[in-house]
């Protein structure tokens, strides 16, 4: 059949490099999600495959420890997921406000802002977190449409708490819309026990999936403000009207699903079901422990203090004196580890070390030590040689 | 590891049916891009990514036969496309023509109203073409932003030509959107000798990859519709001016993209372009061919002339007292075969049999002539025992 197979030549087979992936995302893919992903597509309309919907949907509500109805995966990747909660709730004129305390609380006062919101953005440096009292006194006095809140920031670590900031995003009627991109599957995530009426994350993170796919969910009161819309939703492809006459009960057609995509979000979520959200919690906290030990054994310091520090995102200064860029390089080209740099205000200030989902493993930590200790060395960087695996090491196992 | 084995007894181990994927899209899979997607991830910023970018926005460049620059893969299904094109260009209270023959039609104005453009729609019945004529009429008088036509409808297999459109949208100064979700990699689409300025497409038909991603291209003159804005682009996650500092230059990270589609969207393009396109082209003329001989020898008929009927969507008109959802699913359950039901105005009246990408083969194109004709005989249609396939066979090897 190939008839013009001289083109290949400039197009080698295909054959990524197989990295370990400790940056801010995509994490450290689990082997059976990539083999689920292989299996036989079907029709999005297919009874084999309407009854996987449901599944999925079963399996996000144990994840997102909710019973909202309206959760299911957008087909888009995490920023999809940022936008569909937004641009289905906000409307021209609605006063927002969002804090910022990193780079994605500042996407979504941009995304707040195109859908012609008045926006008020409260901003603490990053790497902080914010008190409850900053948001009382945003929503006070002007009556408030949303409170967009980063549960956890994925260009700085911090992990904010979020039950009494929808305590006050209630009590003025205001609704809560929590970004949980890298917290979902890595840190706990309560939405009915917290009151959070909004929240995205994507597959890419602690769910040890490709990206490609933004799980939502949309509380009762979330799905009232839709209701009480006075303008059509501005975009097509992520109206949650349309999308729940697919993902709801007469699964009427909407747009193409990402079917192997989806196969594969399911086969992630049963693999963090399998080994049970305490469980899946304890590791990651636990591996997070020993790299946090490993780094500043070695001499080096964390951005986010210990008390809001998400687990499986590590943000690390700097030294002084050390080149960023060549460290990242010789991680990567000489052992195949992806780590982030610093994003935002943060960029040439830390390194983000993820340890998310399939990626916190026991041998990622002290491979990533070990590697890290060595450039340095060879960087000339002040630090104490073999400190950090000791006591990476004494974290237990 | 796991603790939680017990809840997978509702959860067995993923299994879906091998179909044969003959409805509207999806369409069959080639199996070497379901192996691609699953080679292992690697970070959107890698070097090794960076580079296969290049590779896929060159490959699409040979399918749109395009020279645009800004041609690339959308991070959402063929909806998110055609989002992304309108979206990027048309501003609250511009005048958009939508030329209406289908159920996409029918989407491209939903979506530039809830733009809040000033939506013209004019209308030909679904299975028909327009004349230019049309066109020239709905421009005519009144400055005109954009005229939005699909090059090929899903919903009923019409093949729209679209030279003499661009000629009189360019003649009032308005850009040429065109849906080619259907058409691309299974008809010729010839973006600058047509000279149209804005086309989507999907993986998940002629390009024989799973659903999740939405090549699109825009020309210069787009892109300087796009320069010349006076609002930002309301949606952030669809904003190609800022997706193009990821797919351009500077890789920028925007958002997240979806590797392990890429990859597969990377090997599919490849086997499209390792056949040829006009090879490719001429296997989709001639299976539609073998289908359309058989289908009306067992005494069916096409909604679709010949002169504009595409050959990898093929709309047969369901008999008097033939129940169109028994037929269906005696496909589906007893020979594993899809096919698409009617959408819209066509709903219950027609079967849409697609042949498009792996799915336009000769064995394809028997069995379903085969199966077909034993479900019409148990259903004790009037049709013709055995005429089908000997007049499929009568159009050649």
């Amino acid at each position: 059949m190939p008839e013009n197979q001289s083109f290949r030549q400039d197009y080698p087979q295909l054959d990524p490099p197989v990295r370990t992936l400790m940056g801010p995302g995509p994490s450290d893919i689990h082997p059976r999600v990539l083999q689920a992903m292989a299996a036989p597509t079907i029709g999005h309309l297919d009874p084999a495959f309407i009854q996987m919907m449901d599944q999925i949907q079963g399996l996000l509500q144990q994840l997102f420890q909710t019973k909202n109805a309206l959760t299911f995966p957008v087909s888009g990747t995490g920023s999809a997921g940022m936008e569909c909660c937004m641009v289905n709730v906000i409307e021209p004129g609605d006063r927002v406000v969002i804090a910022q305390n990193g780079v994605f609380g500042g996407r979504m006062a941009d995304i707040a802002d195109r859908l012609g919101a008045d926006v008020v953005k409260i901003q603490v440096p990053f790497g902080q977190k914010f008190e409850p009292e900053a948001i009382r006194e945003a929503v006070a006095g002007k009556p408030t449409k949303l409170v967009g809140v980063v549960h956890a920031e994925t260009s700085t670590g911090v992990c904010q708490s979020l039950p009494e900031i929808a305590e006050i995003a209630h009590e003025v009627d205001a609704l809560l819309l929590a970004d949980c991109v890298t917290s979902l599957g890595g840190t706990p995530v309560k939405l009915d026990e917290w009151g959070v009426d909004l929240a995205y994350s994507g597959t890419q993170k602690c769910l040890s999936c490709p990206p490609g796919l933004a799980p939502v969910s949309f509380s009762e009161r979330a799905v009232q403000a839709l209701k009480n819309r006075k303008s059509k939703v501005v975009s097509w492809y992520l109206d949650v009207s349309m999308l729940l006459n697919y993902w709801g009960g007469e699964r009427a057609y909407h747009h193409t699903a990402p079917i192997n995509m989806l196969y594969g979000l399911r086969e992630a979520l049963l693999i963090v079901l399998e080994e049970g959200l305490d469980a899946v919690f304890a590791r990651h906290q636990h591996h997070g422990e020993m790299l946090v030990a490993g780094v500043e054994a070695m001499g080096l310091s964390m951005l986010v203090p210990a008390d809001y520090r998400l687990p499986q995102l590590n943000t690390v200064v700097i030294p002084d004196g050390v080149d960023d860029a060549a460290v990242r390089r010789a991680l990567l080209n000489d052992y195949n580890i992806e780590i982030g740099g610093g994003l935002g205000d943060l960029k040439g200030k830390v390194w983000r070390v993820g340890l998310m989902g399939h990626a916190s493993r026991r041998e990622n930590v002290v491979t990533f030590l070990a590697a890290l200790e060595s450039i340095l060395v060879q960087q000339g960087a002040a630090i104490q040689p073999g400190a950090g695996l000791a006591a990476a090491a004494k974290v237990g196992a």
